[in-house]
């Protein structure tokens, strides 16, 4: 429980209880408040820059990286079980022998060695493709920043799942899309309502640019699209002319080792794929990729070019050298017995300790989807569960227009199976005193549905998911 | 001359001639619009990305990389002399103490260690910051992107040097805004221009959200603003409400040594300050930093969340550990003596093959800016330059309004001297042929004054500068 959760040192002095450090966090975004008023530029800003501010869980997170506290809030993934002494071999001899073109601006498009590689990857997944289909992006999340720039008008509507990935949530309100969410149930999206919300949003005569999808191992709902629905789901999207923006990074994560064909393989010039080896490898290379249609993936590279002039050729031929020197898939497989067991230590600790609740079992990737009791409210919730040295993300966080507060997202990725039943433990202590509270003051409404629904929260969560999120 | 001065492989077979790839690259940008007639997507694009393709030129310098061609095009810093066995150790170690840290994510904002050391790095240039201060940005170009999102609207204007960066220039079209420019001498820019140029835009009603600026050893100028007019430069911007954007990665490279104040230390709260190892270390691992007014900070650390999560803790960590255990001031050194010897041949080579042109000579940094003789067409050359072996970047790609066409970049930093000379030569032989053309059908004006003002280019070039034009 010593571990640091953070890759950052938290700047705050660690002495200082989390107890009060919560608390002060919890008091107020006054910090951006005032620096607000006192910006000399704040008159200059663009549009899009008006809604940009830290969101309020921001300031807790700061306070949940302490030591003390059990995060199964983060999605960082567990790199302890890398071979880090081979990396660093190889890496030296990549710089020794081939530093000049390493150390070297390169391809806006990305290292073709690299590329070719990326293909094989995707090749278990069923996607055929040609290395010259894919840009090679600063994380994947590069990718979606850059999509949406190629796409996205301000006010037109991307559907996204409900619950849908905070990060991409935040890069569509950048561009000042309107987000619609569509429902997902433990098969992923459903496809009829899918069709309705597709209709419903052109006979309002809404200019709907994207669809954006998280088929395997969804963040946060840690359910997959299922095998009979994603043709359906391709096909919808195509009778009505929308793109498929499908987001992979957890795809070769099943916990049995059954990979789900992607749906671009079903319809290769209707979806953009992203991919990323911040999860099967290694995030801090900062690696992804696109693999799109030919004139989309021209101009993703333009797009790329101007947003970065290339991506890191040091940080593309490390990743390079070590697909083709170490037994990645070896090590996919670690981790996907390493995340299996902290997913059953998860599923078991919510079971035992918080029976009142409900959550998904994912069957692959990195989080939960729990469904607090009638009454509670996750973001609300959160400054008592940092007093009490736990840490999650509220459902909220997820959501474009403020729902999900009778939710939370759960990560088992990060903690040890011991931290993670303590984690669950401390939460189940404050989702009981907050029972309490509810029958005492009778915060739920008489016929048990969950207050929440009726105080949605404000959608500021969105504005800035942060790597703590990722 | 074997060289091969691009750090991708051409993809063309290299058996085949230059002048023969050379005709057919200048015959069409062909593929491109075919791309277009075929994308299903066609309909679907913001209008921001409607201008994006690859510009004419771009096609010649997949040609101008070929290893018989003398390119004085590329941005590329010459990396051979760097510690590279040095530093494939530091990597090594760093990657098997600390690879729990270099290989995850990281802090949006950057390294803190690092951005500690950037402080250091910019206080050689009078610029005192605070770590808080800083950003660490996917090279600057990064940042460049960051700032021009969080100013600017669609139609506001930005005043730009004339010439300027092709690569800033392309981020501001990319967001939609108008870019002004005004003129530069020997100086640098001209204050009193520019408070016309400014006062003429006020009383036009527009809106004009940043002056970006580069201060020392211009790309593609070759000039810097000299210590005299600095502070009037800021004081007009202040004075006009307008945010100075200084871009500032050549500022160390002073030949003599000499280094200037930057114009953030004139006045901190009404200047942003973009920063880059790329041209004093290595562009590889892509790190540049924005230093910034509090507020702003604040706002472009929540843009880069929502473009890239976090910055590469690997490369991060990598230049930390290089600042910090090799003597990088003194690599500094050895690369301005390196560069001062390359201007010397540059411009050696000008007198004496290229008497009828004119050009800057260069105090410091990577470039010269050349005006041919009247009557030539620097964009029209292009293609017969890279027939005869010589490529260089026509003056158009500096101009947001397809002006400049009487000019060239010629850069310094990569070719050896020897190169450069034979690079030159070529040039002079294929200027010769060029005015005996226009002698003979009389292209030029009666008043001498060269043909191509008149005939100004599309501005086509700075839709994508792509990594060869940094």
């Amino acid at each position: 429980m010593t571990e640091n959760l953070s890759p950052q040192p938290a700047t705050s002095p660690t002495t200082a209880s989390a107890a009060a450090a919560a608390r002060a966090a919890a008091a107020g975004s006054g910090t951006a408040a005032a620096g607000t008023r006192l910006d000399p530029w704040f008159g200059s800003y663009a549009d899009r820059a008006h809604g940009m501010r830290a969101s309020e869980i921001r300031a807790l997170f700061a306070v949940a990286n302490r030591p003390e506290v059990v995060s199964l809030a983060g999605g960082m993934p567990y790199l302890k079980g890398l071979p880090l002494d081979a990396i660093a071999t190889s890496v030296a001899e990549l710089v020794a022998t081939r530093g000049a073109t390493a150390l070297q601006y390169g391809s806006g498009q990305g290292d073709e060695s690299l590329r070719e590689q990326i293909i094989e990857v995707m090749r278990l997944e069923g996607v055929s493709a040609h290395p010259d289909d894919v840009v090679v992006t600063t994380g994947s999340q590069q990718a979606l920043d850059l999509v949406t720039r190629i796409f996205v008008n301000p006010g037109d509507v991307v559907v996204a799942e409900a619950p849908s990935y905070v990060g991409a949530l935040g890069v569509f309100r950048s561009y000042q899309a309107e987000v619609v969410h569509s429902p997902i149930d433990e098969h992923g999206i459903v496809p009829e309502i899918l069709e309705e919300t597709l209709t419903r949003l052109e006979a309002a005569g809404k200019t709907v640019k994207l669809l954006y999808l998280i088929p395997n191992f969804h963040n946060p709902g840690g359910v997959s699209i299922s095998l009979e629905r994603r043709p359906r789901i391709v096909e919808i999207a195509q009778r009505h002319g929308v793109l498929v923006l499908e987001d992979n990074p957890y795809g070769l994560l099943a916990f049995d080792g059954e990979t789900l064909p992607a749906l671009q393989s079903y319809h290769p010039d209707g979806v953009v794929y992203l991919g990323s080896f911040s999860k099967t490898f290694a995030p801090g290379y900062r690696v992804g990729w696109a693999v799109a249609p030919h004139a989309v993936r021209e101009k993703l590279v333009l797009a790329s070019e101007a947003a970065i002039l290339c991506p890191s050729n040091a940080s593309q031929m490390a990743i390079s050298t070590y697909l083709a020197t170490c037994d990645w898939q070896g090590q996919v497989k670690q981790f996907r017995e390493l995340y299996r067991e902290r997913r059953d230590a998860m599923v078991g600790a919510l079971a035992e300790h918080l029976p009142s609740a409900s959550w998904t079992v994912p069957a692959g990737g990195f989080y939960t989807w729990v469904r607090l009791p009638a009454g509670l409210d996750a973001k609300a919730m959160l400054p008592r569960a940092v007093t009490a040295r736990v840490a999650y993300v509220p459902g909220t966080a997820f959501y474009a227009d403020g729902s999900g507060a009778d939710h939370m997202r759960l990560s088992f990725c990060y903690p040890t199976p011991d931290q993670i039943r303590e984690g669950v433990r401390r939460l189940a202590g404050v989702v009981s005193s907050e029972l309490d509270l509810a029958t005492i003051f009778g915060t739920g409404d008489a016929d048990g549905s969950p207050a929440s629904w009726s105080r949605r929260s404000s959608p500021d969560d969105v504005q800035a998911p942060g790597p703590d999120l990722a």
